[in-house]
């Protein structure tokens, strides 16, 4: 297996010289884009790696599948899908999803940041650092490691600059989706997105999705099944957000990006992996990691179609 | 002139009933829904009245005008209108003006909130506290009314409530459009809808942009007759909101509504009108006010068509 | 007079070869972009004229004015209003103007092809060629030229390629506001668009408009004068498409453009106006048209503003 | 397998009454809303069927793939991808997917009508009918049934009140996406809807998809498995229109549904599966049918989730 890991992300490094790195947060801009690396945890209990697997990178978006993950543990599937919908918006991922002026919980996904923002609200705890204490502790939990911690930097530069996510949050508000301050609901969201992780934390989490709610090593029950499927058909429609189509057709697994240049990708039953390339494509997925990601479903028949 | 005016009130009276006092901003709730009242100001010079046109209500959208005249005054036209362009939005007062995700100054219009809020960054001074006090001194001196105030409740309340408009100012800036810190133009844009003001200085602002510029009684020029034209053309247009092409097709006249309930109606070279009527329609227009400024172009011809 | 529009022609003649003739139907691609021409039709009765004033070309929107005020004629205001709205769209000529995935009548205007499509089923007829024979003696009638004739290429030429408008007419019968035969709907709508006039005729037109429903010389009434002043307000705030803010800004009064290259303007009791220069900007305006418009303003204060 | 089928089918019948038959087509209208059927066809190589499944209806939208993999088949996968992309559009079935003004392939998706009808366009064939001929003959050749034919009552019903369909066919024309005869494009689609199958049929299309791209009984090679994964990757993201986000969390398997009252669910490498109850949801989807598939899924865990 790690061969053919070293084998493909040998084939695909050429792409990162076709992406950008994201800069609309200043801190990313930072990030170097020829860095690729991938880790896979197989249903052998084995982690495989290649490359720039170890260096750390926030989490970004790849945190919404944790977010809703936390949401359904605290209030069930019901509660949750009234709220923040699970339809694809045909919009890319900081869309003001308000169709003719209105906004309704079926225009909202978990996947697309203003659900997202939502989502927040629907974590249990008594102030909003509270229920980020909650998402951080979940995400150690899922990824076996008690060491991750928030990039502080990123935090302050996201906090700092994030006009496009302040605007969707005071449109929730005005439609009464967010009865809660505002800026609390931000910080909470902005925090989440700031976690810092490698490929190998991701591949961890995957696999957990990929195994249905159980810990790889102890097999412990981290949440009921059904919570894995609904996470998993959510990645699978709107987890690359308007690329969820064709990496579908090109993939074919429940994945999610972030704008950090993470990629976590769920074989269910089989595998998780983690990959980690920050230049993006104009989509704001990261470029070389569906390369690689293509090319692994093909040489291992990934593809659950 | 008075007795036309008491026997319109009569008539239209009824409407009324039929429309609804602004509740968005808490503050405004507390008008009486049976209020109307009318100030004309004549070529005359003779100001004629009737109804309620004493009493005191904010401005609310009626500042629109002000706040472009004083873009204007500051920065000529040119500069104005490749800011803020002037099409009509065919959206609502409060329109997310997004289209496919994508801002630009011509989707601005300065009747429309995000385009009035855009206009508080366009008018000139070393803070926004003094760029505010600017626009009430104009007021004042368009109304000929020094005593013009802030009407301190309603400034708090819609400071506390403008989710909506604070949604529309961070995606201003989330497009570049607003490089300011978004908080002070909203306290800015807030202020300048909570000016409190009755028929008869509305009346008098309108007869300024009737006259293209010149102060009644004085005839001093406050500002060049094009920018009249520029106001006056964009009133037509667009003041009324999404009502504007039903009041352009029944009244003929520019004008400019508030959801306080004031509307300001300026019939060039002849006169100026001011009035109160909270209760609104569906768009966010006065509704008895609509209805006594037909009758009064009816009987008088005042449409420019 | 006649030394004025010389010297405007003079200066604006450069302005011609900054626009670009229409091609999206084949037959008007034969058009000279450096056609200029303009007639006036004064108060005093006179005619005065320069340049290709007397050069035909297809009146094309310019005759949406004209269907307005047919279906005005024969079933009264309200009947009109309820079936097609007077708000600006805020979108182009062939906006396909659903909202959401529905469409209401208030989402039409008279000025924009769909609005003007549906218009053409509210004129009276036995037949669509008979509707359509009566549109045409309308237009003899208002230009006071028995001679008016439709231009059979630019017919056939349209018809052969309108697929815009045909999507548009079956998106009217798929909402229930076509229940004709779509092509005998389209073939009115065609042949209206495709009658030949030239500039004198068009200011004849507008002249009619100007006098609120009096023709000139005997000064017979056509319409009521409410009909008049119901068009030139549509055309006031619609009338040169998503161009009639910066229109109504710059020259001030009614008009109505065609891809033809011709606008007929209406200067309230003062004068009818007729332009050809087919050289059109960007939003299917004729750019040369707009410019001596705007030096006629200037120079002869025409805005009503 | 009998026995659970019909054991669901009764618990299932309930649901019939919540939805409403289509009534759009006029001639779909007739059909019985208590009707329920299923037939289920196993990897054992098995038919197991119950209720209405031997009942007739039009297989309307269920075509859809099969055009898909007629296209996929005549041109391969890049050429089909570049004309009528994968994404989710987020609007309903029948969307006019124009986003501002401006069609573009990527807005095109397989599955919702705009891009079916632009499929019809891919198909080889010297003439529409014989584009036709081919997909009704891949529609037996997959079903196993070569007595599959078309319902003449529909289609000419179809074709008499297609106006939205026909909207959105001009539409395209008007973008260059269509450049052969609308009208015989729309034949040849309206004729896909036509066919008349049974949830035999459906079950027997769905394993072939199921298996891809092979036969039952024979295992004879119809295409290869990548267009299988093309299709059923497109069948979850989009298969459902805008129910497919839930679909996807409750049921987790690709499918299609058409207005007729099909569903065709495909359970990769496990069974193919074909529905019947015309009573449908506010979706345009089978209201009992996608509750028998809810069913159905957690029994025998047919989630790929």
């Amino acid at each position: 297996m790690e061969e053919l890991l070293d084998k493909l992300l040998e084939e695909c490094r050429g792409y990162t010289g076709q992406g950008r790195v994201a800069t609309y947060i200043p801190e990313l801009a930072k990030a170097n884009p020829r860095d690729l690396g991938i880790s896979v945890l197989n249903s052998d209990g084995r982690h495989y790696q290649s490359g720039d697997w170890h260096k750390r990178f926030t989490i970004q978006s790849v945190v919404k599948p944790i977010l809703l993950l936390q949401a359904l543990m605290d209030n069930g599937e019901e509660y949750v899908h009234a709220r923040v919908g699970v339809e694809a918006t045909g919009k890319p991922f900081d869309a003001i999803n308000v169709t003719d002026q209105m906004l309704r919980s079926d225009h909202l996904n978990p996947m697309v940041n203003m659900g997202a923002i939502a989502m927040c609200t629907l974590i249990r705890g008594s102030s909003y650092e509270e229920r980020f204490q909650r998402v951080l502790e979940l995400t150690r939990r899922l990824a076996g490691d008690p060491d991750i911690y928030v990039d502080e930097a990123v935090y302050c530069s996201e906090k700092r600059t994030g006009s496009k996510n302040r605007a969707l949050a005071y449109l929730l508000q005005s439609c009464g989706m967010i009865t809660d301050d505002v800026e609390e609901v931000l910080d909470c969201y902005f925090k989440a997105c700031s976690i810092s992780v490698n490929c190998r934390d991701l591949a961890s989490i995957a696999f957990v999705l990929a195994s249905r709610g159980r810990l790889p090593q102890t097999e412990e029950r981290v949440f009921p099944s059904q919570y894995a499927r609904y996470v998993n058909a959510v990645l699978m429609t709107c987890g690359m957000y308007d690329g969820s189509g064709d990496f579908a057709v090109n993939v074919g697994v429940p994945a999610k990006s972030g704008v950090g240049g993470g990629i976590m990708a769920v074989v269910p039953t089989r595998m998780g992996i983690g990959i980690y390339a920050p230049a993006l494509d104009a989509k704001g997925n990261s470029l070389a990691g569906i390369q690689v990601l293509k090319g692994l479903s093909e040489k291992l028949y990934l593809s659950i179609f």
